[in-house]
């Protein structure tokens, strides 16, 4: 029976990423070897570095701009100590904008660097808006902000306009949506989402903002390093990069960015209609914040959760219970998530109220 | 034709790892989801997570004795930095085997911290030793060496007996030969060449000597914050993670590490015999330390290069060109390589010898 796979990451990529990956693992460019036992100094898995960096640039509309894109170690986790250290000058400070748990684990580690200014924070209200109305210190290092709140269910629909450098974990929407990337100054995303499997990280770095700290900066968490040596200053993580790449070409084979921003504009607006209109459930974002990457929600009497989720699972849908912190249900509609899985599940919501 | 891989890292892994994660990237344990797609929270992938941290202790004979295996990021340039961040104290000393390449790397991230003691270092001879006559001081915070120099082809036969915590760089030899592992207070390695793909990597630390150095460690640098998440403090990199369970699957089904040694030792018999017989070669390593997984070896005239190349070439052998600090040859001959590839190779040096 097909799946439909709403796990909120790792989650569903496309499935011409499992089968080429798949091959690749059994013979690679028949070569006779594995994606697995290869160099990474070989020439072939360096033209898969090259390609996957050049794409994410093309992609992004960031080509010649003086951006650099790093395929990295350490998840977003290892992003929010690197920005600080990077970026933050000696006796300096950095804004952030607090709009989940990602974003406090962001400022919890700006922290052992310097003064770390909150500039607006919706924790009050269980991360359920965008903040909206906050100044950005004129003499902050820069700016940090997460695009798509994966837990809460939020999404910045707007960027603030600023004169610091402008940074963004955008994790969890990057690639879903056209933005003005150039507006941003560091970008980065653990793979998992959008991009490939766990295990790849990717910084897109404008160079010109590097190098002005002051403070020496061990190897690995130095942009500047992994810059200089293409993105293997140490053996990258192989097969991720692989199947990131595999996903890339395919997002580009559909059109880019613009074309599956449409599709996820429909999966998005058919499942928040079904959850304004179906009296047994409510959405527990704010509605002009709402994710078009993960809607969350609740049933209005959890007396009807066993009905429910019987009837998802039947439905072949997984992965929708939600986060701990929000309870209820979580629907994560990443850009491989067919329309047709969407509609799937709104076909299950209509059903509990006939049910019911 | 036949693949000879003799890739110094990443590298061969068993055959039958590459079909089960091709298998798992199609459906993993039935459950109609990719590998790739499933959540690293899941029950199927907590397991996984849970049997390759146990199997770690397992194989190297550290149950129960106060240790935790970490599936981590970065690599062991990472390791690098954590293992000071982690073990040298505010105002504390650090002692180092300067012993290659990447017994250099790591003096440079422990340099950040304090000061770095190189104990002993064989640089001066192209590092084609290892120093066995140095003392330790007494009051070091650690001592780290590199028990396998993968760039030029040596490897440590014994180890230093010490009273201070004992921290050593695995990544290019664990779980190919017994050693008392529990003589270590942490060892680290890439999972890249007798382990699993790249993209994983293990920390295996002796939990009481954390917590001493008064330092605030950044989250994903601090060894405590991984293990009381269970290796799970982020995303973990889920597919090397799987693949390297089931490389060590495999190690164990043969007999674990005391089986696998007796073959390690029988490629490395056969390889040296040919390298010290045959007069058109020499080896580039002081013979009592020569390391069983990288031999390194040269012609001893330039120009049968082109037709020593054409034979192996011929042969379905790849992998072998020495690295540019060492030149010439450098044969990788890790857990997953067969001895009947080590017998290809020596067949091909016999054959150069008949046709000069």
């Amino acid at each position: 029976m097909k799946k439909h796979n709403y796990s909120a990451g790792p989650c569903i990529l496309p499935q011409e990423v499992f089968e080429k990956s798949a091959a690749a693992i059994l013979d690679f460019n028949h070569s006779g070897l594995s994606i697995l036992e290869i160099s990474h100094r070989s020439k072939d898995f360096v033209a898969v570095m090259d390609e996957a960096r050049a794409l994410v640039l093309e992609l992004l509309g960031l080509e010649g701009k003086g951006y650099q894109a790093l395929f990295m170690h350490g998840g977003a986790s290892l992003e929010f100590l690197m920005v600080p250290c990077n970026l933050m000058k000696q006796d300096g400070k950095a804004a952030y904008l607090d709009t989940g748990t990602w974003a406090n684990n962001a400022i919890k580690e700006a922290k052992f660097f310097g003064e770390t200014v909150v500039a607006a924070s919706s924790k009050e209200a269980n991360y359920s808006f965008i903040p909206k109305d906050f100044s950005i210190p004129a003499d902050a290092d820069y700016f940090h902000c997460t695009s798509n709140n994966t837990i809460f269910g939020t999404q910045m629909k707007s960027f603030p306009e600023t004169n610091v450098p402008l940074v963004c974990d955008m994790s969890s929407d990057i690639f879903s949506r056209t933005i003005d990337f150039s507006k941003f100054d560091l970008i980065y995303a653990g793979a998992q989402k959008n991009m490939g499997p766990a295990g790849a990280t990717l910084a897109v770095v404008k160079e010109a903002i590097l190098g002005k700290t002051g403070r020496s900066i061990p190897s690995m968490l130095d942009y500047q390093k992994h810059i200089a040596a293409e993105s293997m200053y140490n053996t990258p993580a192989v097969f991720p990069v692989y199947a990131s790449l595999l996903t890339l070409q395919w997002l580009k084979s559909l059109g880019g960015i613009s074309a599956i921003e449409k599709i996820n504009e429909q999966k998005a607006a058919l499942l928040y209609t079904e959850i304004d209109r179906n009296p047994l459930f409510k959405g527990t974002a704010n509605i002009e914040d709402r994710s078009n990457m993960n809607a969350t929600f609740l049933l209005n009497d959890e007396a009807h959760a066993p009905l429910f989720d019987e009837l998802w699972k039947k439905a072949g849908i997984s992965g929708i219970p939600g986060h701990r912190s929000v309870g209820g249900y979580r629907a994560s509609m990443y850009n491989a998530l067919p329309l047709e899985s969407v509609q799937v599940l709104v076909d299950v919501m209509k059903e509990l109220e006939t049910k019911i």
